[in-house]
């Protein structure tokens, strides 16, 4: 395929690596892989993890995980506090797949018991410490007066943490002591019920970092099947392990300033960035080959605008671009620049379908 | 219509006043009214401004301006350097309406001329001090050689410039001072040619706060239509002129923090903000009505992941919430909000349709 506008590219066998490695430190640990599907949204990449043997996966929202049910995906956990206002939506999806949701309060699993015939699985979020949401692990009589509801013909499966607070410069040291203090909040509360609890955890950087995950029962990470220049900034990848890449069209050359102007902005890789020695960084330069890309970092996004980006390169870097030329962009955080586009590009030019938000919200 | 999810809500009667004012302006200076359509990228909101007189646009890429093209635009502006490898899609836009297009390189003028047989008229790119792109005005030799190419079956029309460095907290006094520095820089290099060369102008902080542009001879702001908080923050706009706005369902609430969680993420607004009082805001929390929203604000955006927000407010408002409320979201970027959307809903209830950055690329 010729490339002429900003396109993703997908490298097949960086990202089967990718849920290999995931899904064999979880049979080893003998845990349930769910693999968090919102970094990729896309069907025919689902099928690189159906191959793997995965059958279980999580979704951020009722769309995303309506339109894996319509491509066949049987037990999706929706991780994102219940929205009562789709109660409709969750009915009708709760009626022909198993459907696990997450609750973080009594009101609003008295509004899931009101709103919700079909029989749902239900998780109790508990907030590991990111105060993003979920209950607060040390109001047990909550938590416990939660657990020990009737839950009518809804089934109680057990307590679900995301460690966000992961998300920064991380050692394996430090990425143990989150899942550690993790695991000991989540093994004190189930001990409230008489029920046996699933504990399920999961966030791409202790579980990439970790080997040993039997103190929980499911692992659901989600942004290492692609990673991206944020988690290899975090110390959680290789630059080698980023699976995706927008190839950019170059449209000015300004050597004199060591920059250059590509097709290629927020619209495409997202507004997020990182700060290297106190610059703003949009994103990775890499050389395009025939197969791939380099992964050695050739120069920055240093700006972006709506649908200009550029870059900030050396002088015999940005000397040696020209206009039409394509360069590649490792994105910052690849789930939103995943999420911006319309489909992805194999290396061997297949086009990959993926959900497009927008077209089912009706 | 009932809101279930992050939906963008547009106040109707706010645009059409912001292009009223932008438009008599424009006529009183009597300057070309090009308004840059990259903020909507809406055919329904496109009639608006067919209403109030407006027959020629501007647009950012080759794929907005085809969309527009086929509501019936009949003359649009490319503001984007060219980029070569679209020469087709240029090549058959060409063909059917009058595209005006932007160049910076006396490369890039050979590129289109070997590469573009439909007749293109043709701006040159001048750098105002944003350095962004743009030949630099210092250059006079470069220019003048480019302005004196022969353009074969093309036309050069005139020098367009950007003030993109107006975007930043300003005053009419600075807003001025950055129009007649530019009026100077155009109009100093239009004397190079002998031919007739229009200077087209415009960026939605200056075009707001001046009133007289007779010194140029087109007008291209595009953000005014919605205005946003950061044009707010700049001192651009009032509060009440922000057009849109995002309802977002409440899904946790959190009074022990100060928070409630809304769905509302990154992959709905963006992840632009801006900074107050050394904190991150990602937008402005305000009352939605029976037929609008209050603009005083009630909280703020204080951090967004794809699918949350966390709203930071006082107790006594965190406190009003309640799971399954639906509260507004006035967004820091507008332009960026409203490309991440399927559709815009009126305040009457009207579904509006715009570009799907993603459904014609191919």
């Amino acid at each position: 395929m010729k490339i002429k506008r900003p396109t993703l590219l997908v490298d097949e066998s960086k990202v089967r690596k990718n849920i290999r490695e995931m899904k064999a430190k979880a049979d080893k640990s003998d845990v349930i892989f769910r693999p968090h599907f919102k970094t990729h949204h896309s069907a025919d990449i689902g099928e690189w993890f159906r191959q793997e043997g995965i059958h279980q996966i999580t979704c951020s929202s009722v769309s995303m995980a309506s339109y894996f049910a319509r491509h066949g995906w049987k037990d999706i956990t929706i991780a994102f506090p219940y929205n009562p206002l789709e109660f409709e939506e969750i009915n009708k999806l709760a009626g022909s797949i198993t459907l696990n949701i997450v609750l973080e309060s009594k009101e609003s699993l008295i509004n899931v018991i009101r709103q919700v015939i079909a029989p749902l699985n239900i998780f109790l979020k508990i907030d590991l410490g990111t105060h993003r949401t979920g209950l607060d692990p040390e109001n047990e009589s909550l938590i416990s007066a939660i657990l020990n509801f009737d839950f009518e013909q809804h089934r109680l499966m057990g307590l679900l943490g995301h460690a966000g607070h992961s998300y920064q410069k991380i050692t394996p040291q430090k990425a143990l002591s989150i899942f550690e203090e993790s695991k000991l909040i989540l093994n004190t509360l189930k001990r409230l019920s008489s029920r046996k609890l699933i504990l399920s955890y999961g966030d791409t950087p202790t579980c990439s970092l970790l080997h040993e995950f039997q103190a929980v029962d499911e692992l659901r990470p989600g942004n290492f099947a692609f990673y991206d220049v944020m988690q290899h900034s975090f110390g959680v990848c290789e630059m080698e392990d980023i699976a995706v890449c927008l190839a950019c069209p170059v449209v000015a050359v300004h050597p004199g300033r060591n920059e250059a102007v590509i097709y290629g902005g927020g619209v495409h890789l997202s507004k997020d960035h990182i700060i290297i020695e106190n610059q703003k960084c949009f994103g990775t330069v890499v050389d395009l080959k025939e197969f791939g890309w380099a992964p050695e970092a050739k120069a920055h996004l240093s700006r972006l605008s709506q649908e200009h980006g550029i870059i900030f390169g050396s002088k015999s870097y940005i000397s040696s671009l020209k206009v039409g030329d394509i360069v590649g962009i490792l994105p910052i955080h690849s789930c939103l620049t995943a999420d911006l586009q319309g489909y992805y590009v194999t290396l061997e030019g297949t086009l990959l379908g993926k959900q497009n938000r927008n077209s089912n919200l009706l």
